[in-house]
């Protein structure tokens, strides 16, 4: 099947927002087997949609639209799709029930613009929106179907994946499921170079590599007539990957490093604990971005001056003064510093140079180093990280950041749950 | 003038990437006056390229393309370009010779496949590329403009800047200027109402709100004969806008408010400590994110544990037990001590509830207390955080690092500077 995405928002054009829907869209769109050719941006405007709607749907059989679904003047969508395909616009009384209980729920009353909301073509599928007032719409019309959902991200997601997939499941009689690798330590490039000869003739499952700031993912898909034979079709292939990645997968279907982390240790019993520099808090930013981080993590320092690098963890001004702060005997005091002061099973450090000045050519912006500390076990990184992008010292900090929770994972792993 | 974004990109279509070229170049087409009615996604594909340009030269006298200027085969846009307005393309002996001063420089021989890169339509300009090898184009063409420009925004965004912006200027004889003024406080719907009295009949100089996760922006915009002039219209209007907001507006064109308070403390000679709980290192994340921090943070803590916020900055035990982690003596004393801890001159601390679990009634999910401490001024605030988009806790988080950072901007500017 080939769809088309066309994003409707004067906000868009004007370049406030980002379009994050298109690419959520296109990358579902793309798991689930379906072709995208062509995306579009048109403003809050009934005839430039309309003749937008025209070329699209010469072109491709499925067309999915964002926005302009809201109560206000501007918001245009319905009513020009209907005229589009020459229906008229009819009171959904089980949409009018659920609106009227929702506005009571929050105790305001309910406008006549909000009652345009349950409004839908005639012939058309509503499509419920828990989150919003803005229901979806699925309408099809001589083998073209039109998908019109709210912009707002919060509202759209959930609606594409709950009420849109299950039925272009059912229009194309296919399921479609997905598993992802999370690799940590290698290059997309070098990813794609090992995966060609395993993939030659893979059609299904596909395995397709996405790579994020310093991580590579892989997402294995696979379409079947059962959720439980396309799951069957990926466990081989998931298999043969991590065999074949070993150290290099640090988890699978787990998010981000950071949630790998938080999980490991909780389930483990174990706590860490951050004294960083160069990363000035984005260790432990990233730690308790994940709920349920309380029960591992208790402290955290950001030791930016050496003053206080002495002070908090107890690096000895000696070393300080003989190996710069940016070193590997800083970055193992560090570790054990504040693993001692926080009394956690394992410390993680990063001392660096993120730029864009304070390099030498002894210590360039790019040199870090990232410590750990735990029983038994006590590892120091040196790296040359290459800041990418168009801000170089964010990215340093990112990837450096990314080192120590996998230096800590590592770490947890081989420690192991604790006994009581 | 009317103007089109052609994106052009097979990750665009999977949605690996998201397209913020598309963003930066309509913000800057609207600033600069241009008028965009449609952006436009293809995959790098020649036939719906050429298709596509055709549709959109029939609507706009102006295509600005990105991607697809690189160096490996399945980057086609400036053949297709060519080809579309019936030119050949030639090697231009500038462009190759900077090549190959640039691979000389960086150590790597110049393969033939980097040599494509000199080439370009017959009777076009290059666009200079000091971020990358591949140059862009500007071409003209019976009233026709288009631009081709490369993929990865560090190239692009510098190159539309100083290459494009001013042949467009040149090419509607107008010099554009814009200034931004930075709110913080007030929601965009607040700013929208106290503006539009006050806006009514400017065309020019013109004035946006840009709405980004509690901030809100206004952009004053000029198009005059000269830079001069442009800053001249924009200047009583700013003045304006700064009156009639007062205390709300932080700085004009400053940036964010980690910048505002880096450069405010580095004028002054002063320093600030961070405290943080609930946001767990984001406070001291975003100040270390601004380069030349190091000149004013020496320490953060982030004592995510009771037992951590009484040990190292010395909240009172039984205030804990008495009041709760979540509370305004634990936020004072916070903020007081990691003020002594460091020998900062402002103490700054958060402490909340950032969910999803962990609230109840009396104390909810976003229940946030952010305090400061500094010689002479010492305040807390309680805030009711609302988490929006698909990731509450982690907007509770940013805003309330956010008002951190406003009370230590406050703090700062009531010190003044540093006697020494």
């Amino acid at each position: 099947m080939k769809a088309e995405i066309l994003s409707i928002g004067t906000e868009l054009l004007l370049g406030d927002i980002l379009n994050t829907n298109a690419k959520f869209l296109a990358q579902e769109l793309a798991g689930a087997g379906v072709e995208v050719y062509h995306q579009s941006v048109v403003g809050d405007n009934p005839g430039r949609l309309r003749e937008q709607l025209e070329r699209s749907f010469a072109r491709s059989q499925l067309v999915i639209t964002t926005g302009g679904l809201g109560p206000t003047y501007d918001d245009l969508s319905k009513e020009t799709a209907a005229a589009f395909f020459g229906r008229k616009l009819v009171e959904d009384k089980e949409i009018l029930c659920w609106l009227e209980e929702r506005f009571r729920a929050i105790g305001c009353p309910m406008t006549d613009n909000n009652r345009k909301q349950a409004l839908i073509p005639e012939g058309a599928q509503a499509l419920a929106n828990p989150n919003g007032t803005a229901p979806g719409i699925w309408m099809e019309d001589g083998g073209r179907i039109l998908v019109l959902l709210p912009g707002p991200p919060r509202e759209m997601e959930p609606m594409f994946q709950n009420e849109v997939l299950p039925r272009l499941q059912q229009a194309t009689g296919k399921v479609i499921c997905s598993s992802t690798i999370h690799l940590f330590g290698i290059g997309e490039s070098a990813v794609e170079d090992r995966l060609r000869p395993m993939m030659v003739g893979y059609q299904n499952p596909t395995v397709a590599p996405y790579a994020k700031q310093g991580e590579v993912q892989l997402r294995i898909t696979a379409m079947a007539e059962s959720r439980e034979a396309a799951r069957q079709m990926i466990a081989p292939v998931r298999q043969e990957i991590c065999d074949s990645f070993g150290q290099l997968v640090y988890g699978v279907d787990v998010g981000s490093l950071q949630n790998a982390l938080v999980q490991t240790l909780l389930s483990y019993g174990r706590k860490v604990a951050t004294a960083e520099s160069c990363t000035g808090g984005m260790v432990s930013q990233r730690i308790t971005q994940i709920p349920g981080s309380s029960g591992v993590f208790d402290c955290g320092v950001c030791t930016y001056a050496n003053r206080i690098k002495h002070q908090l963890v107890g690096v000895s001004g000696e070393d300080l003064e003989r190996y710069g702060a940016v070193s590997e005997p800083v970055a193992l005091q560090m570790a054990r510093g504040v693993r001692a002061l926080s009394g956690a099973d394992i410390g993680i450090s990063t001392t660096g140079i993120a730029g864009p000045d304070g390099g030498s050519p002894e210590k360039p912006v790019g040199l870090v180093y990232v410590g750990v500390s735990s029983e038994g076990y006590e590892e120091v990184l040196r790296l040359n990280l290459q800041g990418r992008g168009t801000d170089a010292r964010d990215d340093i900090r990112y990837r450096a950041s990314s080192h120590a929770l996998h230096l800590a994972l590592k770490a947890a792993r081989r420690l192991g749950p604790k006994e009581n």
